[in-house]
């Protein structure tokens, strides 16, 4: 269908008109995300009610038209990226309700909210809306949602999965369901919910979302462990779990990560140590100041060498403040990050680095890692210019490699970062045939004429690893 | 295809023939489980091995020979129930593997396992496994998986599946798939493992599953608190939650349940009471003793009637004792016990309370009610006589108004004792047309022939509520 005809059926469903974008300029603002390649929409629609996304997913069904849902576009892995044309929903606009009830301790929430917002809202009332990515304040729930995105404080609370308890879902043929509902325990027939958050927009958009909420904890307690070996800071890190302790985070920064923050913006941290972990603590006072010392005496004893406690709560800001340069240090160095999530089995994290390291000098790659080391979940970055294409074949080789090796090391392509483009290549790999069959069947089975968020997660035919934007 | 034709086949692809069971009283051991009904099988098989499961699976389905998974036949939904005929696919025999890695603090176990030795063997290492049903000792893991089992700690730990990071799995064309893994984050395509954990068996045969432990918490502190007014209750468990405070567990026993647990075994609870509530604490010992000094505090201030502190192991144990006797002490009054766990939102509890009062006066049925009140996922039982069919047509009213009155509550037919054939009558009320449609779509792409588990979760046309035997 040409896209003056398009425009016209939507005109006929969609109340405000100035809600439909068709204008070049505001068409490429949709085409990209925060990973690679431009794909140029025909229409955009900001979507504000779930009767509009109903009458809109109808439409496209009947004309077999593909429809992009998107929130703010911070996606690592593609999945807003409309590589097949046709509609892209913006559901970023979309953001009337949040409602907090501290009496059945949920939130209920409009796609469009920040996720920030959430917890924003939720301290109001004494509580807390645990799932923390880094871009948590300028992403939205919806996105959040449909990625079943991560944090570092997933070591302690767990993903956004585990927060949904109740969802407004409109089906790829356009018809209105909700599942799950306010309660948190819920066995009522196969687990919708769970399914349709992380299965990246191509299995239903939600529009309303109900979130639990927890206590918030009492105080936090940050400290910083330096190591001059990745091993014993694994084994730090397994010790201190093992002896009982929950930190709400423990994030790691490689040393080449250390170098880009000091060059970056000196904060004298030692540029000669092989590893550096922040540790969180959190819940009562009287707790975390025992598990602290628990933590030293753990740290101590297989062999750290520099230990630095957060005496104020400007002190843990500024120990935080490390964590939070790394990613603008790193891209000073080179324009293109290529940000992976690899996660390996915790006693894998040894191996895990000593593979990177590997595969940073065969293809002589900018290559950091730091990230939630807590539980398994890295993130390789490796720093490059998608200009340079030569340089981008050697990446691409290094990625694969990359999640060559999680895999088998028993762990997964992606932790938090979903698959989207970027890693549909690579999915056979982890599932085998069969369970990417039982997957596609399900997707077959919800949306037979494959117009929610085509060409993601699942390989086309020949499908390879491409980072560069042509 | 008759059964000697169909064992002639089986004995093909099993090679120890005694795990073959088609005398007569074998069968009818395997015709029941902890709920209505009884459906005599042709042929029960005790699997003990994956490649054997598949074998068995891949024969069933060229045929078209109905296959029921059962553990220790403990549900209280039907979950195991024959209701077709075919193969019992026994599992509770195959208990090979138990192991605990207290590196990436996980349990890899045989579905035959029983659920209770899971967390005593993760004791050993100072981790637990938190899902408790009351079942544990009993039942086995790979029907808590089925049905995903709760549990008096799923209030502040959550259920079976949010401990499931990982899956072997028999499809129900006989494929092994594997999902998740050893990560506790995967968002690697489809959530796989949370779908198929609380399926009850008819998406797939689980043959080892991978699960999460938590560190053990340092110290316990049990209390009972005594209330003249339900509604007060209710207050008081808001209250505490909002304040900060995760309790491990929050049960309560209505008046009725106190007088038959007094009439059973006297232990001095006061009869004229309208509700007890016991909360356990959890965590670090001065974290708790501050709590506890809340939690009364709360109590005291809503108009708790009288609070009874354990100030030893024992003291501890002797209160739970009084939540344990409840479920033999009501079927001394009458040999059937009814049991359901329909949840509401947490703010509805008294309401729910004023329901199920009415149902009870209503159709003059025995109704005790306890649960997990923390999570609004009560235990309404009605006692009563299967073999007096007339007091059942009554029961069978008030059963589905009880379902009626949680969905209107917000609420959901089953927190944690699953669909089975039970509840099946009742799942359009609660998912609407398109929302069981979009499950059945998801259960005919994945098991074409309808084999496993026929006649289970979706109801058959014109199902209704049956609770008798015949």
């Amino acid at each position: 269908m040409d896209t003056e005809k398009l425009v016209d059926l939507l005109k006929e469903v969609i109340v405000d008109h100035e809600c439909i974008l068709t204008d070049n300029a505001d068409l490429h603002s949709y085409s990209y995300d925060a990973s690679f390649g431009v794909h140029v929409p025909d229409v955009v629609i900001m979507a504000k009610s779930t009767i509009e996304v109903s009458n809109i997913i109808k439409l496209a069904n009947e004309h077999e038209i593909p429809v992009y849902p998107r929130g703010q576009g911070t996606s690592l892995s593609g999945g807003p990226l409309p590589v097949k044309g046709g509609i892209v929903l913006d559901l970023s606009k979309w953001k009337d309700k949040l409602v907090i009830d501290p009496g059945d301790m949920v939130a209920v929430v409009s796609p469009g909210v920040l996720t920030a917002q959430i917890n924003n809202a939720a301290l109001e009332h004494g509580l807390i809306y645990p799932p923390d990515p880094s871009s948590s304040h300028v992403s939205t729930i919806g996105g959040n949602l449909a990625e079943n995105s991560g944090g570092p404080r997933g070591l302690k609370y767990g993903v956004t999965k585990d927060y949904v308890i109740g969802l407004e879902v409109v089906t790829p043929e356009g018809e209105i369901i909700r599942t799950g509902g306010r309660t948190v325990k819920n066995v009522t027939g196969y687990d919708l919910t769970k399914l349709i958050v992380g299965s990246e927009g191509t299995l239903g958009v939600i529009t309303e979302a109900t979130l639990r909420l927890f206590p918030k904890p009492q105080a936090t307690q940050t400290l910083m462990v330096l190591f001059e070996d990745v091993v014993v800071a694994g084994k730090a890190i397994t010790n201190i779990l093992s002896s009982g302790i929950l930190p709400s985070k423990m994030e790691i920064m490689d040393q080449a990560s250390i170098i880009a923050v000091e060059d970056y913006q000196p904060m004298g941290l030692p540029t000669d140590v092989d590893a550096l972990v922040l540790i969180e603590l959190d819940g009562h006072l009287a707790a975390i100041k025992d598990e602290l010392k628990q933590v030293i005496e753990v740290c101590k004893s297989v062999g750290s060498r520099e230990i630095n406690v957060a005496q104020t709560k400007q002190e843990e800001a500024e120990l935080w403040k490390a964590r939070k340069l790394v990613s603008p240090a790193i891209v000073r160095v080179k324009p293109t990050k290529i940000s992976e999530d690899a996660t390996v089995p915790r006693s894998q994290i040894p191996e895990m680095f000593k593979r990177l390291q590997q595969i940073k000098a065969k293809y002589q790659v900018d290559l950091v890692v730091f990230g939630h080391v807590g539980d398994g979940n890295l993130h390789p970055n490796i720093i490059a210019d998608k200009r340079d294409h030569e340089e981008m074949r050697s990446v691409e080789k290094a990625v694969e490699e990359i999640f060559r090796a999680a895999i088998e090391l028993g762990g997964t392509l992606s932790g938090e970062h979903g698959i989207g483009t970027l890693k549909a290549p690579f999915m056979e790999m982890e599932l085998g045939e069969v369970g990417l069959e039982m997957m596609k069947r399900i997707k077959r089975s919800w949306d037979p004429n494959n117009i929610l968020n085509p060409g993601k997660i699942f390989p086309e035919p020949g499908q390879r690893l491409v980072l560069t934007d042509d």
